[in-house]
């Protein structure tokens, strides 16, 4: 956790900024005012971060990118960076590189432009999609979902049936194993999944619509901003934003593992607050602070 | 002090940013990412700022104007702000405004050119100058220089010459009184200054260059930048730097009252040690850490 403040500067900590770590890669989500310094601060291998996911063009959440490429570009980067936002993120990155020719990496900009959840990222073990969000402007969120792991087959098996490698490879592939003589060996019965792929979804800034629960369906741990208390319910909706109890409410219909919230309005500064209000409904909310750490791990 | 290290980030500090109230006004001077969120960390009234003076473009100095400029605009501002920069900069402001239409106050920019120090700004009491450095691009350093004070007249004067309104009126603007009678009260006899005029000079980023001690002469409080400590001479003549004992060189010949550093490399990150190696030749140096507060004081 980089930053879970909202837009208005606030003495403890920095706006909207995550880092995610994946299988050995490094990803950015958001990038507010501050970020590379909390990077440096909380041990992010800054170097390593090869794709930035940014939700919308609201300072809080992009203001940090000018700072960040440049670091990059001053330790000497040599690999390009793949940057996946709305398309109004095109001119200011633009601007950033006119600006700034002695940048020595490539920058990759992947404007985006959906109406419900697209794969916009595929590497051999992880999906990234991308889904619109309901704020002031074009806005997505994102879900990281790791892929169905290969089968794996069980060591008494391979003894009992004298399994060839050529029937394990069919096994971890899910398939069923038979025989020139007929025998068929069943996937289910000598195969098993060596464990569950694992989610996380990062949705700020949005007020609640409603497919966002069934789009959010079951994933492990789901960031979501709660920037107001329940008692700002008007205002959040005047300002598309989400409130603590709607938060929960929509974790609780999405059957998701786990809740983080921040975003928190600078009115309200106190984490703790928020994630009472939340627990009411949904008593797996966390309230993250920067430099909080969760692990999402496999079971 | 709002941002003290270098381009590099580091944990514990912004980079160069410095708030400075003279006569019940706030200035800024460079806003390096971050700088808002010092400014409310260390209870600088941000609204309240009405110029800016950057030195130049380089990320380190300006990133953290967008989201200064974004944050008065979000707290319904509508003073006027004006900035003062190498003209350089104004594409940069130019983008931003483009890119934020709903600004709600005016944004004056000031674009520098000049080959000597000049006054760019002047009120009833204060003058600030600016002028160029020896730096990569385009870079102007500024000092900000009070003006000399009206005469007051001693108490005992008044009553021992019968001083009526308007003979007071002239030994405020240092005349001498003159009465018809053709006695003479000369103005050194019974007026005097009530202080000497203040005078603070911020110096960042450059290599020395041969006026420099000239132009900052008998200043009583000079900022500096010392990135490097002096082992590292050759690197920052190549990067265009000051080190510790050239800035304290400076101060020492330039006879200023007291010399704060800061702007350190991310090579070495502890002040004291810059401080120590400017102290050997010059005493009166200080190292600075963000949040730290200089006063200057009237005698």
């Amino acid at each position: 956790m980089l930053g879970t403040a909202s837009a208005m500067p606030v003495p403890d900590r920095n706006p909207s900024a995550q880092a995610l770590s994946v299988h050995g890669r490094y990803f950015l989500v958001d990038c507010g005012e501050g970020a590379q310094r909390s990077m440096v601060r909380f041990g992010v291998p800054l170097q390593r971060i090869d794709s930035v996911f940014i939700t919308h063009v609201h300072g809080d959440h992009v203001y940090g990118l000018d700072g960040f490429l440049s670091t990059l570009a001053m330790g000497g980067r040599q690999a390009p960076l793949d940057i996946y936002g709305p398309r109004n993120l095109g001119p200011m990155l633009k601007f950033f590189l006119s600006y700034n020719e002695w940048i020595g990496f490539e920058l990759r900009f992947h404007p985006l432009e959906m109406k419900a959840p697209e794969v916009i990222m595929e590497t051999k073990s992880l999906q990234v999609l991308a889904l619109p969000l309901k704020h002031g402007v074009d806005t997505y969120g994102y879900i990281f979902r790791e892929k169905e792991p290969q089968w794996n087959v069980e060591k008494e098996a391979v003894e009992k049936y004298a399994l060839t490698l050529t029937e394990i490879g069919s096994l971890k592939r899910g398939e069923d194993v038979v025989r020139p003589d007929g025998t068929v060996i069943p996937n289910a019965e000598v195969a098993y999944k060596p464990f569950a792929p694992r989610s996380y979804a990062y949705i700020s800034d949005t007020a609640p619509f409603p497919e966002e629960a069934s789009w959010l369906k079951g994933v492990d741990v789901l960031y979501h901003e709660a920037t107001f208390l329940s008692e700002y319910e008007e205002q959040a909706l005047k300002r598309l934003h989400t409130t603590t109890l709607q938060a929960a409410q929509l974790a609780l219909e999405a059957g998701v593992g786990k809740l983080i919230i921040a975003h928190y309005s600078s009115r309200n500064t106190d984490p703790d607050v928020y994630q009472a209000e939340c627990r009411t409904l949904f008593p797996e909310t966390y309230a993250a602070r920067d430099g909080d750490v969760f692990e999402i791990s496999r079971n």
